[in-house]
């Protein structure tokens, strides 16, 4: 399998059990942990229905879901290059006949594919509200993956909202310093959260990571699952991050 | 010194290390780990400032916070018989010179003291929402102290919040399933959720128990703290409970 790699972009293995491979570039974007532990965390649907991932980048969630169901996903970035990166990601992994990915701004999406179409929609969105000109990254690509340029979290949040179906799942990675925002977002876009789990770099810190599940008209009732921990006291993955990552 | 003990009442240890000492009853009123998560969680005023804490049952958090505090602590419970027992274990103790109880609705205490009066709000509220009545807890006492009779979550947020200063702090605990209306709650009040931590029965089960501090007329921005375990896998208090529990 020949597949063009520009400038300093590399393959990577992303599963490694199931031989899957990702290709990145450190200047341009390069999969987070955070994707990945969404990835892990989110609902399914298995057999049926259609997964929808918004904010793909270089398609990292769909390559991963693509492990835990056999159902139509498409992955929808807004920046060219990283889409191309996705486009060749599907290539190198032989999954055209699963995934796809589309160009195009999320906020668009509900208009090209109507309301209420998907079982699960996904979301790894830019975690900072958009800086002063002079403080942004100056690497484009990565100020746009990094801070909300093109798209607001209640933005983010409406659109996963009106494109889940009733009943349907809405799956988001975001800070835990935003919880209280995205909670109230959710249920003022009819999403309900149902389940929840907290993310600790190791034992005896505080919280990084909030991984959020909500059901569209859904009945109030949260779960808080398990806390996760990244990182051993001696600095190493854990076993439950070590099976995650690499699917050992 | 003695204190007199009614029907079932006994008196147990709080605090071995403290010597401090509680009157409870199976059949009326026991403190609750709960009770004793919060009075450990929440932020206190060292040596300025009041505290006051609603739903205060048998007085078990006034009791508990005297060992992290000096400043003057108020008690306020509903039931006479809790009450009075609430006012004993002051007694029993020797704590006079900083608790005091007051027999009373949480509803009225805006009233009585004033808005923005105090440092601190703690409270350890009914769990449940009202059953119809021939579900209820034929023990009134205990279907009081469990269920939302004479208070609703969002009247006890309500009360909590005209009570703190503006900048004071509001501490409760509750149930995870709650946890979306708690925040709400909290935020249409003015009291922005600013800590968080989550207590598991034990490792690989899911969160239990919810403890929640709020500051009035704050800033956004929340912290989770490092989860707590109750249990080893082997069933016996964790290290950490029994620091809690015992001050070991």
């Amino acid at each position: 399998m020949m597949v063009q790699l520009y400038d300093d972009e590399r393959i990577d293995f992303l599963l490694a059990k199931q031989n899957m491979r990702i290709i990145q570039s450190p200047t341009v974007f390069a999969f987070s942990l955070d994707a990945v532990l969404l990835a892990d965390f989110t609902y399914v649907p298995k057999t049926r229905g259609k997964i929808l991932d918004l904010c793909t980048g270089n398609g990292v969630i769909p390559l991963f879901l693509s492990t835990r169901s056999e159902v139509p996903i498409t992955g929808v970035e807004i920046q060219e290059r990283l889409y191309d990166m996705a486009c060749r990601n599907i290539e190198l992994n032989k999954l055209d006949t699963q995934l796809d990915m589309i160009r195009g701004d999320l906020k668009d999406m509900p208009a090209r594919y109507g309301n209420r179409k998907f079982d699960l929609v996904t979301c790894n969105p830019p975690y900072f509200p958009t800086p002063q000109m002079d403080e942004r990254n100056i690497n484009e690509h990565l100020a746009i993956a990094r801070h909300e340029i093109y798209c607001t979290l209640e933005e983010v949040i409406e659109a996963c909202s009106r494109l889940a179906k009733s009943g349907g799942k809405v799956s988001m990675v975001h800070r835990p310093e935003r919880m209280v925002e995205i909670i109230e977002l959710f249920r003022k876009h009819r999403l309900e959260p149902k389940r929840m789990r907290l993310v600790y770099p190791k034992e005896g810190k505080e919280a990084n990571t909030l991984l959020i599940e909500g059901t569209r008209d859904g009945k109030p009732g949260l779960k808080i699952l398990p806390p996760l921990y990244a990182l051993t006291s001696e600095g190493e993955y854990t076993s439950e991050l070590k099976e995650i990552l690499y699917g050992e």
